[in-house]
């Protein structure tokens, strides 16, 4: 039986990373098969790609190529490790995935939506998501904890997003949460604001209703 | 004025890069402000792509992948070098443009055409070649070329391209030749099987009837 492909969304500082290691940590617990998997990257030419899009030396890509590096790691993430994970059985918890693209690059950077489209669907091919998890906080919330993080000796290579202005933070939120409208059926909104403990249960609700039984070892 | 766009065309081992730094002495040579560009790179962000296609450890990147790579390459090199240069009344010599992605990502690789042009376009905007040279010659001597070339101490980084099978190059030939069918006014064939010297002076002659006056100092 193919893995449920499960991806985590949400604006910088949101808790995508900390949920969606708790969240396949459940999965293990409950006896699941599980890959943890992070966009960009999950291959050696993803990670490169990765690499240049962080690299504050490539200061000033335009929307256009950061649309189609992100994508081309997705492209080379999807059929390398995605796709065979899944039709070999195993779920997959991803931090990041299309719904990232059509928020930064289509609301955040104003690259037309029809346009992300069109390039996305070539990356991802016919691969969507069975739930995605939208972990929504204000964009200055977001800002604030991916800053202090980032002071904290977390991953400076992230400055180059996180220099990034609050204006372009609030419109790619308004564009998560306006996909969220567009697909209520796969998109999950979850109040991510709080306390991780919190954000868990509401996050084990929310999957416990978009994919019954997959937690607690049911027959999902 | 704005300069002049020239792209040079052709499989593996056709002369490009011999007749396009030539294209660009005698461009120099007749007073005109030129680049010389190649693609994929020609920036710091589209050499670490370049880098990612032509490193043998990421063998076996999807048709897709490669597309996105080589358009991501494209999209940063023409907003920050090409399209600048040309508004400033600089020419440009560009081995390699859309017409490879199109001859060997679409026709080579099997992507369907409308789906390499949608993606280019995102990449390239509304730039398009004033003129297209492409030096045509079978693909059974290209490749014979280019292999003997990177046994002479080459670029050895090459070598995944060219241990691709002769049939791709051979589709790869095709691809262009239907393209200088489909635009004949851009894209100029030229017998490059020849002595570099014989094909330079067939480059001159497509060059004088495409862009009258770019050559030899006149108004242009």
């Amino acid at each position: 039986m193919r893995g449920r492909f499960i991806t985590l969304e949400g604006v910088e500082g949101c808790g995508k990373s900390t949920q969606s290691r708790r969240l396949v940590e459940r999965l293990e617990r409950g006896g699941r098969r599980v890959l943890a998997a992070r966009e960009p990257g999950g291959t050696a030419a993803a990670e490169a790609v990765r690499r240049i899009l962080l690299d504050p030396a490539h200061e000033g890509l335009s929307a256009e190529t950061e649309l189609l590096l992100v994508t081309a790691a997705r492209a080379d993430h999807v059929r390398r490790v995605l796709e065979p994970a899944l039709a070999d059985g195993v779920s997959v918890v991803c931090d990041r995935f299309s719904d990232s693209t059509r928020a930064y690059q289509g609301a955040g950077r104003g690259l037309e939506a029809e346009v992300v489209e069109a390039v996305d669907l070539v990356a991802r091919g016919g691969l969507q998501p069975d739930a995605t998890l939208l972990l929504d906080i204000p964009a200055e919330l977001g800002l604030e904890r991916a800053r202090s993080r980032n002071h904290e000796g977390g991953d400076s290579s992230q400055s180059r997003i996180d220099d990034e202005d609050l204006a372009f933070h609030r419109r790619v939120r308004s564009g998560f949460l306006r996909l969220a409208k567009l697909e209520p059926r796969r998109v999950w909104v979850i109040d991510a604001s709080g306390d991780p403990d919190d954000v868990e249960q509401r996050v084990v609700r929310a999957l416990d209703r978009a994919l019954p039984g997959l937690l607690g070892g049911g027959e999902g």
